[in-house]
């Protein structure tokens, strides 16, 4: 019995064979012309600065498990390298169907890093729970419908390129949240799921990195990158600080604990994605980012405690509260901020069409959680089917599966 | 009695909320207006260099102590987030003043996290013997002590601004030593604070960070960048040398020392920091490196030897030979290379005012160190007051008491 | 007797102390005028990358035995340091000599930088076996060897000169072997050189390091950086996706092995540096990182089991198939790419003209695989002379001999 689900040989390898022959040969036949490809449009350093932040630091932030740092980093890198290679094949086959304008050449790349996003925080969601096999269909099923759901965000609801971009984390979290729904929970008694000081202070500096590349990530593709930096700094900052209290307030005996540190400190960044380049007081990102890590750590408690259990969702990274709840924090805010200026424009007379407006913006907002949530319950069903060999729950968070381990001690 | 002084919930989460309000609430009246803020002054890259030295680097440059690992990389990074917003409100306050340019935008921000670096310098001279109450106090403090020597720096001494600046690791070392000093010594038999070969890695890590990005440190502000890039990196790349030679040399069997390298591959770039831009010959960056080195090196030995255990000073990272000693040979070399600079200029006739210049250099760098004495020793005196308790000298240099730790094993 | 070989006292301060002078006061005379070192020519950012990519990355990277990771990364950091100034040195010695160009300020640094990498590779291969006296003279020797022979492909063979310094990996890699070879063998018990997953999440740390700022590395210098960087991203992705691929196929139970991984990801790097900057259309480049993993992976498993123990080669990185293999890929890549762009410029009428394209572009490659061959004997045969105290075999790939571990537990 156990032999049938313990060797990925005759899956793995092939499913990545088949993917990347076919990625090559449409890359043949399918990359624009030359001189498209390699256009004057140059942003070095912003680019060298997320493919960081997302390959390293979220590989990083992600080896919470104390048995499963292995498998954390390199499968984020394998996802990422692959989604990439996706990503700019699946724009090329929209910008051919008409529905979107090309993009070429670092940027495509760009926007291709900045969509992966989306797939890594699902993957916090199943981390230890999902074999590679069903990681990569995940990753394939997942980058195509967030296409999609841009598309209809872009064509039907006028929302400009590069907000539609800052919908990852909203989509990410609730597709991955869908598709962990599917998934059998881990035995009671299993304790391969909890972290070590050693594996979180590994998360940390994952943490860290990504903290500290975010304004480069929320300014990439942005006109007024000036605006997203600072303000998107600002609101860090403020969400920084206002993890370490809440941590404090709401633990045991005072003290912190590490998981609302590592998870609230980014709160500030994501809320803030959608109006980063809107807002002109310091003052609003500011207080942004306090709510969106108030949501993030009294959303842990109430998830974990009420939500969770309830729905049997088993969350391993706590994407929900890391990623989810903030960026529906942000929505909200996009929606106000829109308000308040359209209103300042036109005098608060013409309310029907800030009706519209916020019409709109909210139906954008909804249609992403609701593809991500529909779309992602479908791809839980596809990626349990039995032809993908679902890992036993006996077997979940243990690196052991995946890894060789050629040493004499084999104690992490 | 353990009680009284183990719960920080009653005052860290309150404190934090009080500074966080305070700086919101100013933030709202006191930022300058928008049109100001966002300004076309765009150093993005640097910007993100030094803030990823700053957080990142330091962080993990502090984590020498094997079981305080979670509170050196989490405490440096709520200081830095929190003195950041302060340092602005500070620069902002002070231009409200009229004693102060206005800087804006990033350039305020890179103002503000290099400022910081002063109060990460001195949280390592009490790394493990404040509690995080006393650290925040510290920083607010100290934040606005350095911000007054650099005033009167600039006004009465007439030091550029960028300059006055590069002052944080004179004003860091002397200001942490003498706060330092106002705390009692553990215990003789305490073993907590020593390094393990695996918090050694993780603080080489920080240092190898802090190393690579120095250059962009020291050019951050400077209005020659190449020149001072060049030198910094030449002067480090010296000082690296010169740290692996006269670690074999000094210590027992000719073996290299962990400790050594650490803290004097970093001296040639705090020795060249007032002088970076102004050098046009390499060889005197790459000789300052290696004196920096020297004096680091044998700094060590000697403080630990004969000064720290006279004076009952206990430096828990070693910032006074780490920062202090090379900062204090910079401040000489600035006045040397001035007077030679000055000297040829007006073919040494003019004696009075070559004299003048000495005069004023020196005035400049002692008013900083004797400003940092004083008011560290001030804020000494202020943090072991019963209101802010104190940690008990047996629970020193441990993350159990600042932080939960729901593992199986406690073991780091 | 093992007093003998056990203390460096007495060679290693000695050596770095006449080197350093000797640098210093060749850097008095040597260096250009003022004027020119300090040219307007400005690449700051890209300079930070591979000076973080080199120092950082391949120190981490080489961290994969696990005794040995303070002396990885800090002799890989110490070489480096001493390295690049001799480097700047010698291009200056060349300038003179007036068989050289003039490169100046940043650009002449970022040149020492990438030369080192030849060293970093061959450090690689001799890892834990070479005491530090050994490394240091071998960094000497390799450095002015590597430049001699960029020299006489540059002077001969007309290759541009940014494309000779991309014959780092190759001549790195088989310098590394030749002097490897001439090192005796460890003894069969000894478990020393074996990795514990600690160490090879290190190790992968590095190498994500590595293969994030690799488009950084192979666009420094060129002209046209756009296309070389975009097609290196697009190599190392294949090449990542890949490596996974072929480590599942080819270990046992279908799992993936980490020392696959980690030298495999970065072979599409490798293979594209020579090409980079000239191909045209996006799948070639991705062709060629997949072919690059494929010699990777296969020449590990064949070079392992019946190359290294016929020739009785240990090399303890595995430079030969992470960096050799893929550079003469690279090469004959080049030679065809050359070959079949010449040829639809010319019609393929002129073949003898395209039989001398041919031959210089394959002399260029033998002349650095041969050059690298024979001075790689010849140094390994100087390494080995009783005045440079050679470790004992039982000594070798233990930090316990270079470091003091004044702590309570050694255990790493």
């Amino acid at each position: 019995m156990p032999a049938r689900y313990l060797s990925f040989r005759c899956s793995v390898p092939w499913l990545l064979l088949l993917l990347q022959t076919l990625l090559l040969s449409c890359s043949f036949f399918g990359f624009p012309a030359a001189e498209d490809i390699y256009s004057p449009d140059n942003f070095h350093p912003e680019f060298q600065d997320v493919n960081h932040m997302v390959i390293f630091g979220f590989g990083f932030f992600l080896m919470v498990l104390r048995r499963f740092g292995f498998s954390s980093t390199a499968f984020t890198f394998l996802l990422i390298v692959l989604g990439v290679q996706c990503s700019v094949l699946v724009e090329n086959f929209l910008v051919f169907l008409g529905v979107q304008e090309n993009e070429v050449g670092l940027r495509s790349l760009a926007v291709a890093v900045v969509s992966m996003t989306a797939v890594i925080i699902s993957t916090g969601a199943v981390l230890g729970r999902a074999n590679p096999v069903q990681l990569i269909v995940m990753t394939l099923v997942e980058i195509i419908f967030f296409y999609i759901s841009r598309c209809i965000n872009r064509t039907f609801l006028q929302v400009p390129d590069h907000l539609s971009l800052m919908h990852v984390h909203l989509f990410g979290a609730y597709f991955g949240l869908a598709v962990s729904s599917r998934f059998p929970e881990p035995p009671p008694g299993l304790d391969k799921n909890r972290s070590t000081p050693r594996s979180e202070l590994f998360s940390m500096l994952g943490t860290v990195f990504v903290w500290v590349l975010w304004p480069s990530f929320n300014s990439i593709l942005t006109f007024s990158k000036r605006e997203a930096v600072l303000n998107t700094y600002l609101a860090l900052a403020v969400s920084a600080v206002t993890a370490f209290m809440l941590s404090a307030l709401t633990s045991k005996d005072g003290k912190f604990r590490m998981t609302h540190i590592r998870s609230a400190v980014l709160a500030g960044g994501v809320t803030v994605s959608y109006t980063a380049q809107r807002i002109w007081h310091p003052w609003v990102a500011m207080i942004l980012g306090l709510l969106g890590t108030v949501i993030t750590i009294l959303g842990s408690h109430c998830l974990q405690r009420c939500l969770n259990p309830a729905l049997k969702l088993q969350d391993t990274s706590g994407v929900h509260f890391t990623f989810g709840l903030p960026a529906v924090l942000g929505a909200v805010a996009a929606v106000v901020l829109n308000v308040v200026e359209g209103g300042i424009d036109i005098q608060w007379n013409d309310l029907s069409s800030l009706g519209y407006l916020v019409f709109v913006d909210l139906g954008a907002f909804c249609q992403t959680i609701s593809t991500a949530l529909i779309t992602g319950l479908i791809t839980g069903l596809i990626l349990n089917i039995k032809l993908l060999k679902a890992v036993h729950v006996s077997k979940y968070f243990d690196d052991q599966l995946y890894w060789e381990f050629p040493h004499l001690s084999v104690g992490f």
